[in-house]
């Protein structure tokens, strides 16, 4: 039986039953595999952590993208760190306010790979005209960018070891460039790892770095089956009146045309209602 | 490395990294193993399938007793099938309301152990002289039962295999047996397997088939991290206007004196709004 | 990290890293793939057991081929059983004294498959006017054979549930009628399954079934460190005088124009010398 | 399921189906676990890595022990490094010429363990008054040592990291020390990590450094089922004389009041000829 072996956290781990390996291989800045997982459809991995899964790749999305975009009162211009499998610039571009997309993923192959192995996923947002696909480290994106926008997404790896490069995508100094860059009443809204009664570590970490950039901060989580556990996000900005309208409200009557195929409007609220246990667990 | 392989679901597995086993055996009914997990703490596992952890507990028990005891108007009389650890009883008797508690397991050894082993679990309501406990199979005590019931709360074994007995503790037959111990109002809520975007084929089953025999029935969800997965409950009752009330007002209004550590009153409430790919996978 | 989990035995698994899925699928008769391991090497395996690895597939080939053709005195006509990969026939085709062989697989697609995907280890044979391949059940071609053979090698997919249809290829009624193709002095040797200290289940139940048709049988074995076991292997005669010779002179002598890559003509003398504690354990 | 994961080599992994956890801790020197295996009975394993299993035990310790005291005309004294189970000491003990062992093992909380947990493994040698255990560094043991041995027996943890201070256990140092306490025509063998035809890193290593310490060096490997593997083990000497002996006729006239249980005589023998493609893996 071929298994796909994930770390799931510093003792756990997830043994997924795969059916076909669709591509798998190095590109200049990670390994990736495309398999297709009996449980959860197609899932596309990076560094031996998956990144989504046909089967709720849709709620990973759509929380990850539209309450930031439904908080805002009229996002015109985003910016998307990551995002290499085009669905978050899906959803993006799903809100029709918007008319500038900036999505700076420093992967050009694998991008490529994701148009070629997951093309429904992202095909809709990449022969959007609205959009435009960087090849370049957000970093230096940021360190030089000319442009502000309304709202900030972040969709790159979750870090694994925080004494890593890749810990350099969530740091102090990332959440200060990516001020920046914002505009007035400007969100960033970042997956932001597991929510777990075990621990959340980097939950914690992170929200407690952007805490320490943005004057209002809000984790949420969805369940993501396929990542099996609560997934969690971090949304921020310096504006208080922004994050603290009546959320129901106002998301129920922005979301109004938007198509919500894995969560649903409510589901977009909910998510910001977080156990007491995993509340406690983050410091909140 | 000790770990605990268990069996999640179709295709994938979850191993957990083990740092002590407390006590393992077999009574005459199960397989019983009590560890400590390194990430959830102590778990408590029957047949190899995980019941509950230290790091959670609270939260799955709370999410299968407190909708229903919230949703009647005055329980007083509340019958536990299974239960063993001792903790639905402990939340059921959180409800001041109640006077009186019947819990049904059928494995005497079992509860023993976890007296010994989890005690803090359920000590509070083992020496609550509201509650009796009664080492039986449920089908017979239901046979044969001159008492009703305000509330009946399903904490068993879920099932891995339908054509197997244990099947029988969720089947239509059962259903009908407990509706006749129903009093008028009467509320039933079972714990009911998994609610994943992959499959979630034991809810679906457990649903349809309270729906054969209840008029109203209401799936609901809470994340149980040590679980690794969104755990599905399923509440059912005859008397439409019992579930059809604003759960947002009666719930607030009735949890007001209850100590909720692991969920929060607005986490029993939002537990009903399921994201739309979860409710497509269990067909409503 | 691709896996590949094997079942071992009754309670034991073996997890290989896979560097590489080459091909995977189904043919008609079974489940099938060719994959890179990080340690041994390209491997194919059939219906979830690895059947051959290139490190050491020549190990396993020499072991199964070559102490029934040297114990022969003058082979001249081999019948393979199954052996689809096409090395067992390489073995075969080695022996200058050998004429003709029959190799009988019912699965056409699968040795199709290895030409493709594992092309050197067979190609010698494929090649090799004095084979010919036929595509069938064996044991209808045993029933129909009008041919009689010097050695009879049995290179069948190993026996995960006795009460399959795969244990046909291993019972008293196969034997019977693979006596009947022996020439006199004629020698069947089969793979049998692995020896542990454990428990030997295969092996020991193969050896008796044979013991039960013919008047003498011997149990070796050979380390296949891809399978993670002593391999073990039954050859067998009606002709006390065949196997009962100084094998290690004879070996030596007849062995003398085979290039013996894997284990060299001492290890195939060693073989059959088996310690104590294994030899127990499959009950001599 | 409890299992038992241990990290085979660079790639793969064992996962052993646990009944029975007996004893797990940690003492000052390293972690613990004795465990009931359902494959391969009572296993103890030390830092992860498993040690010995009752099913093979007698053969794993008699490969460590009989091929250098059979190959020492007349040995008197001998010096076991590590042997914290007793069953190397019980082995050396049962040469009848033997008439002093010392035994140094570090951990004597380890020791005691074993006595309480494995009693029957190494009791007859405990009660011996020719055995005396040394509780300390063998390196320490080595550089202050008065006495001089016919046998020195490494039955050492097997490396896991060379970078490790465990490397230190068999460096080329350590085989310098070594020949200062070695007797003429003295002989030293240790076990040396599994014979794989994927990597033989540990062996080829361990065998290299002792041939840069002794003049003549000499692998060989016995198959030890619970170890999953080929096991090596290298024996070396300065006096060419010793082990340039006809080893069977050595070997079976020395053996012949040895109780073997686990492997005979002739299969101490045949564990020095190794199949060529393990040779060509180590080098030789």
């Amino acid at each position: 039986m071929i298994t796909y072996r994930e770390v799931q956290n510093e003792s756990d781990s997830i043994e997924r039953g795969v059916t076909h390996i669709i591509a798998s291989g190095k590109t200049a800045f990670a390994e990736y595999l495309f398999f297709e997982s009996q449980m959860h459809g197609v899932c596309v991995s990076i560094d031996g952590d998956v990144q989504s899964c046909e089967s709720d790749e849709h709620m990973y999305h759509e929380a990850l993208v539209h309450p930031a975009l439904l908080a805002h009162p009229h996002p015109k211009t985003v910016l998307i760190m990551g995002g290499g499998e085009g669905a978050t610039a899906r959803e993006v571009l799903a809100h029709k306010s918007v008319t500038k997309v900036v999505m700076v993923d420093i992967d050009e192959e694998f991008v490529s790979l994701c148009k070629a192995h997951i093309s429904s996923w992202g095909e809709s947002a990449f022969s959007d005209s609205r959009l435009e696909v960087l090849y370049m480290d957000i970093k230096e994106y940021l360190d030089t960018a000319s442009e502000k926008f309304d709202v900030v997404i972040g969709d790159l790896v979750d870090v694994a070891d925080w004494d890593s490069s890749v810990a350099s995508l969530y740091g102090e100094t990332l959440y200060k460039k990516i001020k920046k860059v914002l505009n007035p009443k400007g969100i960033i809204a970042t997956q932001a790892g597991a929510l777990d009664t075990g621990e959340s570590v980097n939950h914690k970490r992170i929200r407690e770095m952007m805490a320490s950039v943005f004057s209002d901060v809000r984790s949420y989580g969805v369940i993501v089956s396929s990542f099996y556990s609560l997934w969690g996000y971090v949304m921020a900005s310096d504006d208080l009146s922004v994050l603290d309208t009546n959320l129901t409200e106002t998301f129920t009557k922005r979301a109004q045309d938007l198509e919500l195929i894995g969560l649903g409007v409510e589901s977009l609220i909910t998510a910001f209602i977080l156990p007491n246990q995993i509340k406690k667990n983050i410091g909140i």
